[in-house]
């Protein structure tokens, strides 16, 4: 393909679903599948760092309602019957409209874990698939199942999913099964996610209980190290975000779903940067959005910063496709687009009414919504040309019987 | 064609740019041009209610700089360069990406505006074409010049173009000259754009000044009545509100761009609704946003005052919905979908990933984007099919050009 890369005509090859050549000059080899980047520009995919794949199941449903009464009323009751195969239905149709709108990869946390890692094997994409563990009734048993479900995550045969473990939250999950995620992630070198400092309540419920705010608890637990997200942080303060500095967590802004379920703040992301937290963002679940295009949400997040700094130039769109891009953490950050290095990447419609004009950074962030994206390549793959994703409507009619078995209308 | 409306299945004809029979079993006659609407549900255009559709020249041009910064050294400098031949080429840019999401109809205010007349008119869609004023040296030449674009635009051949007066705003515009447009408005039967209560210092200014808040001082010039729309209002206080919804004046949010150029205030909407002001939506100018696509704003809309709330609950999908449509504002609202009216409507792809769960409404609101729009159609012509809009490559093309001719990289 020839195609743009930051300005310079380049072609690109792959082989083995990793880069082989990049530059200019560089030309099909016979027997090549060939992939026309004209009028393209080849830019890096985006990485969703927080969400619910499979939540596509709920999209739609009850919208609009407070969020206890959407929770206990309607989301929970229709997840108790949720089978594996909902799941990975929910979680392809959730994969579909990620390939579609440039994400090259993402981490998720959701019930029936084997499942969703089955759907992204199939799907094409590559994620952190992290097994959720509540406490509920007998912690012990719910430790032991999401062990075993991580060995189930674990079986997956492309590399391209690895497996977490999910503790849920502060509020469901206590200090013993914190400390025990901590061990059994560290002897089993996964990663671990989980929601921290999303509600004002929680906070406060978190001092009442524990004497300490949350990111404090969590690093008694041993639990705040490199290999941990802590998805949301809206409501972190600035002793806390020096103790995430300090320990390198990485934090996710979630800023479309903070708002969506009216959390009231605003991720202090001025404060993080100073400090050089490690920062990435995500979707969150397609229940409390409703939409997977991280693009869009990337606009958001920036234009919500600039009005709450008061300020036009607080954040670029240069910084805010480095955080979409997951280049703001090593734990998140994929390695750049260059020969030996995987072949994931996106081809954008450079030559589209959007970003016609001016800068493409701004473009991107500021001009263009996923739709954008014309071919979004991982590993190698093409599973998207043209804005085709192959068994895009399959996954959507098979999605929407799940969620008719399930009670969804 | 054949489209869901409302969840049944119908048929929609055209005769002479009206509908002549929409319901189920309606079907084509010899000759009709058909459009297959399989998979497609039928809704409303979008009426977007505040833009500087030319702007898109400026768009992604030194982007992230304070706003006076990007003002007084980058977009003035430039606008001065700006020719009616820039102006057509930048509108038939705009037009080309509003008809791609969906608007059917938006209400203009720029420079040059017998040029944005004729973009809207060799494109297709309806405009209010809004003549603007600004005292500068010479307050009577520069009545004199607006009154003779007004002329010029009202010569527009086909009916989908009107004339109004934009006078700048209360910074800009002495008490005289608003008195001024006042009264040549309701003798010529016109209605009338201006921006009012964008910015703190704006209102602070105003009250050093004038001695009283922006709206206040604008109904003492004889200016808040129905015919009037007020762009932003985004520090608006109860007391204007109730003078506002006594005098029926139109208040239009731009969610986005006050964002973008972080005023740090949010349009009080619940405020508004509750005095049944009338209101709509708007993306304001593409430099300042930098995006067309009204879909994507009303979720920022809603999704902001939720959170401003701190209730989910707060907005919900469909009045959303009705505010983008121009259903809240007598002066914005189009007739609805049906025999003897405009032959104004989309067909978005309900089967899509984004809409195929879940009810549409909240669907259209929170989960797609402006892309889910297959078909545009104004005055019985389809503007756009299959998401093609015919000579969009050349709009962008052709404001390019016009772009490097006045300077902007």
């Amino acid at each position: 393909m020839d195609a743009t890369l930051n300005g310079d005509t380049v072609g690109l090859r792959c082989d083995e679903g990793v880069i082989a050549e990049v530059g200019p000059g560089v030309s099909a080899a016979a027997g090549d599948e060939v992939i026309d980047g004209a009028g393209m520009a080849l830019v890096p995919g985006l990485i969703n760092a927080h969400t619910h794949a499979a939540m596509t199941l709920f999209r739609g449903f009850a919208d609009d309602l407070p969020l206890m009464e959407w929770l206990e009323e309607h989301i929970w009751p229709a997840e108790a019957r949720l089978e594996p195969e909902h799941v990975y239905w929910g979680t392809r149709l959730a994969c579909a409209e990620m390939i579609r709108t440039g994400t090259v990869a993402f981490w998720d946390m959701y019930w029936h874990p084997e499942a969703v890692a089955r759907a992204v094997e199939d799907a094409g994409l590559r994620a952190v698939v992290a097994v959720p563990l509540i406490d509920g009734g007998d912690p012990e048993s719910a430790r032991a199942k999401a062990e075993e479900a991580l060995d189930l995550v674990r079986e997956s045969p492309s590399g391209r999913v690895r497996a977490g473990f999910a503790p849920h939250a502060l509020y469901t999950v206590g200090p013993d099964s914190l400390r025990w995620v901590a061990e059994r992630a560290a002897e089993r070198g996964v990663s671990v996610q989980i929601h921290l400092s999303e509600t004002r309540d929680e906070v406060e419920n978190c001092i009442a209980e524990h004497g300490v705010r949350p990111a404090v608890h969590l690093d008694r637990a041993g639990l705040l190290g490199p290999s941990t997200i802590l998805a949301h942080g809206v409501w972190l303060d600035e002793a806390e975000l020096d103790l995430i500095a300090e320990r390198g967590a990485t934090v996710v802004t979630n800023p479309v779903a903070n708002l969506k379920l009216a959390v009231g703040g605003l991720f202090p992301y001025p404060a993080a940067r100073e400090r050089e937290v490690p920062m990435g963002i995500g979707t969150d679940g397609p229940g409390s959005n409703n939409s997977l295009d991280l693009l869009s949400d990337l606009k958001t997040f920036a234009l919500l910063q600039k009005n709450a700094a008061f300020d036009a130039a607080a954040v670029d769109a240069g910084e805010t496709l480095r955080l979409g891009r997951g280049e703001m953490s090593d734990l998140l950050r994929s390695p750049a687009l260059g020969a030996g290095h995987p072949a994931d990447f996106l081809l954008v419609r450079s030559d589209s009414p959007e970003l016609a004009l001016g800068e493409l950074d701004a473009g991107l962030v500021y001009a263009a919504s996923g739709s954008i994206v014309d071919t979004t390549v991982v590993a190698g793959r093409a599973l998207m040309r043209r804005g085709e994703v192959e068994d895009a409507a399959e996954a959507a009619a098979r999605a929407k019987e799940c969620a008719f078995e399930i009670g969804v209308p």
